[in-house]
């Protein structure tokens, strides 16, 4: 069976839910579509070189509503929130976003959704692909804590790149721009009501909209591409190079509800001297005392140009199977082929060779340092 | 925008997961995939109709690895699983099934898996599209209970159709047989150990087989294909024809969060006076006093042969919206254009006419009894 594939999704029933931007991605060109969050995710409008030209000289828009959110409120939605993730979050002031985990009781990952404090008792979680909602809504039954847990009706899209700021400044003004990383305003534009955040899932300097009435979804959309068009402001889906350059995962691959923070370099995440109880907490200390026993480690793949993953790959060390390759995808800039690798924590050494069973063969691999470019520019530790 | 569209979806990175039978679907020529439970559906090797006359007529087998299971075992399994339906599990024996719905506490529908119990305290639930490993694992934090929740390496396929019973006996002896409905039996195939029961999602008499070891996949299917060669046996996706005529809901539009079980006609699923405690019982007895405020009513649409619908179609009445259809498709036998909407109770009466905004413009509509066929002969009230 080839590796790499394509496949016609033909959908049918109305079961996947569409983004309020959906007719204006199809307008658009959008070529292909993944589901997420139990709805379509725009992946593509051209080539994914040209996507991430775009991106890193000058303006991109993606349709990211299915980052749908958890709006978190009431009485103990502070308290609440808090237990959902090993961050500290009374460094969160109102007003300003964290990147945060939302954890499992034995330390596995459920999520790594921005979390925006709209409120001392108000959050929203911009999630990635796994049911959330669900999951806190369990978590509140039996917590005695005085919560309102519900998906509002709030679909965000991605504005990146370096021209990105320009065209936001001329939508919401010069306030924008003094944005800190990870903070937000609430404006609105033409009577839409938004948050426009300081954040992105692209490596590269940008900004996300969250419009809080979706039915005016396209509306939005085209007066973002207007206020953009002089610049070639240009729908794309996620650049998957960029962000493997920039060390960012992909929850689902990279990590997953089996991984926990150590295991994949996100254990400055894990805030234990809190004085706030958090999920996890006993299984995240033994963690760090005892050291995670694998490790997310980069790694450069020998060889031609490697097409991006499409399963797993078997690592290899002395012929035996020692981990796998989780995402992998070849950088023009760096003319080389970059990743990540799942192997055992002796093995995630700088320097250590790797063999890589790749769909072209077995290919050799040594482990780098992460991210590979810009080192702590964009890599989301805000 | 046209209403009906193909989407090539690019499969792009690993993070969308593949079943044990994944290579053998793509040799036996599947043309479309869906996205369920963060893993690729088989939904198409065949027009609609085809895949329809080869279920009514044939056998058929469809690859439903994606029907997750979350495995309950522990001290307290039996209280725990007890606590997340609506259902009296204590009238389910070891060795038996049950349709389940699982609820939240506001009443709304998380899921409606078929629950398998293999023990006293052990049970699978055959998940429909959502994140109920991650429900279950927050309602179990703070429950008190002594659990373990965890996803079996467990992939069912479906075998269904009136020539079925052939093939699994062919396969599995005569035992197989005399399972009763939603019972099931433990046996192995040339080593490899399943489950199969006599359920389906089909509405035609069919089994699931359940195997415990994924790495066997292929090899399964193959035994499968060749028990059922000379028989015709196909795979095909789901025939959402057939199913909309047994009148079987599909999680996600027909019912939802969003949705109690009164709505959507079953409510004969909520033991109200059972010993064990259940989530939601608050809220559904509340319902089930007042009656609920709106119905899920079997309609039939005038006009020509309409496509599945693929959004939620307005339901119109006095010139006023009052509801949507969910599901809708042409039924060739009945010749006739069949579905759900969901509508105030009051307009839910049989005979009741309505107005639905269909692709093909406005179309008269009436209310009719539901299942369409064979009334209660594989609805899943076992």
């Amino acid at each position: 069976m080839t590796q790499t594939f394509d496949m016609a999704l033909i959908q049918r029933g109305a079961r996947l839910r569409r983004s309020p931007y959906f007719d204006a991605t199809l307008r658009a060109g959008c070529r292909s579509y993944t589901v997420y969050n139990h709805m379509f995710l725009p992946t593509r409008y051209d080539d994914l070189h040209t996507e991430y030209e775009k991106l890193l000289t000058g303006v991109t828009v993606w349709d990211v509503s299915v980052e749908r959110q958890v709006e978190i409120t009431g009485r103990d939605a502070f308290e609440f929130t808090n237990l959902l993730t090993p961050r500290d979050l009374s460094k969160c002031a109102v007003g300003q976003g964290k990147y945060v985990l939302i954890g499992a009781d034995d330390g596995g990952i459920v999520n790594d959704p921005v979390l925006l404090r709209l409120g001392e008792n108000h959050f929203w979680l911009a999630l990635a692909d796994s049911d959330v909602l669900l999951y806190a809504k369990g978590v509140a039954l039996n917590s005695g804590l005085d919560v309102d847990i519900c998906e509002p009706d709030v679909s965000p899209m991605q504005v990146q790149g370096p021209k990105s700021k320009e065209v936001v400044r001329r939508l919401f003004g010069d306030d924008v721009l003094k944005l800190r990383y990870y903070w937000f305003l609430e404006t609105d534009l033409d009577g839409i009501p938004v948050v426009v955040t300081r954040t992105g899932w692209s490596g590269e300097v940008g900004y996300e909209i969250y419009p809080r009435d979706g039915s005016r979804g396209v509306e939005l959309w085209d007066r973002v591409m207007d206020a953009g068009r002089d610049l070639g402001i240009t729908p794309t889906g996620p650049s998957d190079i960029r962000r493997v350059e920039a060390g960012i995962l992909n929850y689902g691959i990279d990590m997953t509800l089996d991984t926990n923070p150590y295991e994949v370099g996100l254990g400055w995440q894990v805030d234990h001297d809190q004085e706030g109880d958090f999920i996890g907490r006993e299984a995240l200390a033994r963690i760090a005392a005892q050291g995670p026993k694998r490790k997310l480690a980069g790694v450069e793949i020998a060889g031609d140009p490697l097409d991006l993953n499409m399963t797993r790959w078997p690592v290899h060390q002395g012929g035996r199977v020692i981990g796998f390759v989780s995402s992998a995808v070849y950088s023009p800039r760096l003319d080389r082929n970059i990743g990540y690798a799942m192997v055992p924590t002796g093995v995630a050494e700088l320097g250590t060779r790797l063999s890589v069973t790749t769909p072209e063969g077995e290919r050799g691999a040594v482990v780098v340092p992460r991210p590979f470019v810009d080192p702590g520019k964009e890599i989301p530790k805000s």
